[in-house]
């Protein structure tokens, strides 16, 4: 990086430059990466299988899968909108979590409805700007990040997009807990506060309305 | 690995096995061993440099700098409770943060001065139980993770630990914003959710007593 840096170039290409540093060192030359990008006021391309150092360092990020760019976009926007569930799955650690639901169309609304265990689920997407009524009846794949599903505690009044679930298991990673439970068929996993919950506790879980993604389950493209 | 499973041992020996996979299979694996320890119900000893493999897997954990070792406790007690400077900065990404500050008792209750630029600012750590006035006007160092750190919203009372702030730069994850700023001379880093704040702008944050530990300037070993 050094040799490259005195001969002044308009363009850098960095290929994975910080995969061979441990994790802790790997986070400091990032910052200093970020700092020096700032400075020099140069153009850098730069490739990673790192997410994280995608994110945090880029001001356009690319993402690619066997050759094709799937998405084009700033950082911030390819994490809250990807545009197929590939980008979905990539982007984010731990990934989005990803499940099948039923689709449904009233008055305006979106609706999905869930099976899960001998129950059905209905998660409310709210009004749509564009009703695709072709759907109606269609298994769809919805989309929600670990960290926009919100524990709700007990004793707060009931609203819409709220499940209670069995906590399959935990991993507490120290700031966080990553906390496991079904939803459907699926494993969902969810990021909550330290000790919030035990494994096997019977816990009330929302989904936000406005934190749901729907895909087609085809082609896997990004419908709402 | 499947190799060994099928001789039944009483013990495993895991030294690293997940350092050569990609991110996300490193995850999903991370979360196989976690269900396959659990069904065993083996002793697995489990060797890695990756601190939150060490934080989902471990009953226990061991911390070992230059063959010896500086932590012996449970995941979460070691994350919260780091018994000196060397785990604190080890244990979790990003690490904690760490700075200077000078150390006064006053009526049981214990005080830091941090130099704040050209002013000073005073941090509360609450009563403590025993007063150390040896302490008296001696430097200590703070210790505090970034998401312990609370953004506090203009308009609302001025709360104990409330400094204002210039924010230097920001890292989004995508989940998370990391939000660099000044106190006294250190760089310290806060977990912020998305978007709450813009590289440049002036922000109210606050230290919770609470969550603040107090380590030996010169042995590095927890004070409070």
């Amino acid at each position: 990086m050094g040799r490259a840096l005195v001969r002044e170039p308009k363009v850098f290409l960095f290929d994975e430059p910080l995969s061979n540093l441990d994790a802790q060192l790997r986070v400091e030359m990032r910052t200093e990466l970020k700092k020096l990008h700032s400075r020099l006021n140069a153009t850098i391309v730069y490739v990673t299988h790192d997410q994280v150092e995608a994110m945090t360092l880029a001001t356009k990020v690319v993402v690619m899968h066997g050759g094709v760019a799937q998405q084009i976009g700033m950082p911030q926007e390819i994490y809250d909108r990807p545009k197929n569930t590939f980008v979905a799955k990539f982007i984010g650690s731990p990934s989005m979590n990803l499940f099948q639901a039923d689709c449904h169309f009233d008055d305006g609304a979106l609706w999905l409805t869930v099976q899960n265990g001998a129950t059905k689920s209905r998660l409310s997407m709210g009004p749509v700007q564009k009703a695709n009524t072709d759907l109606n009846g269609k298994k769809v794949i919805c989309g929600i990040r670990p960290e926009a599903i919100a524990k709700v505690s007990e004793g707060t009044e009931r609203l819409d997009n709220t499940f209670n679930v069995e906590v399959a298991f935990i991993e507490p990673t120290g700031s966080d807990d990553l906390v496991v439970f079904q939803l459907g068929d699926s494993d969902v996993l969810a990021r909550f506060d330290p000790n919030l919950c035990k494994s096997g506790e019977r816990i009330s879980v929302r989904l936000p309305p406005e934190k749901l993604l729907v895909y087609d389950v085809d082609s896997g493209e990004l419908l709402f």
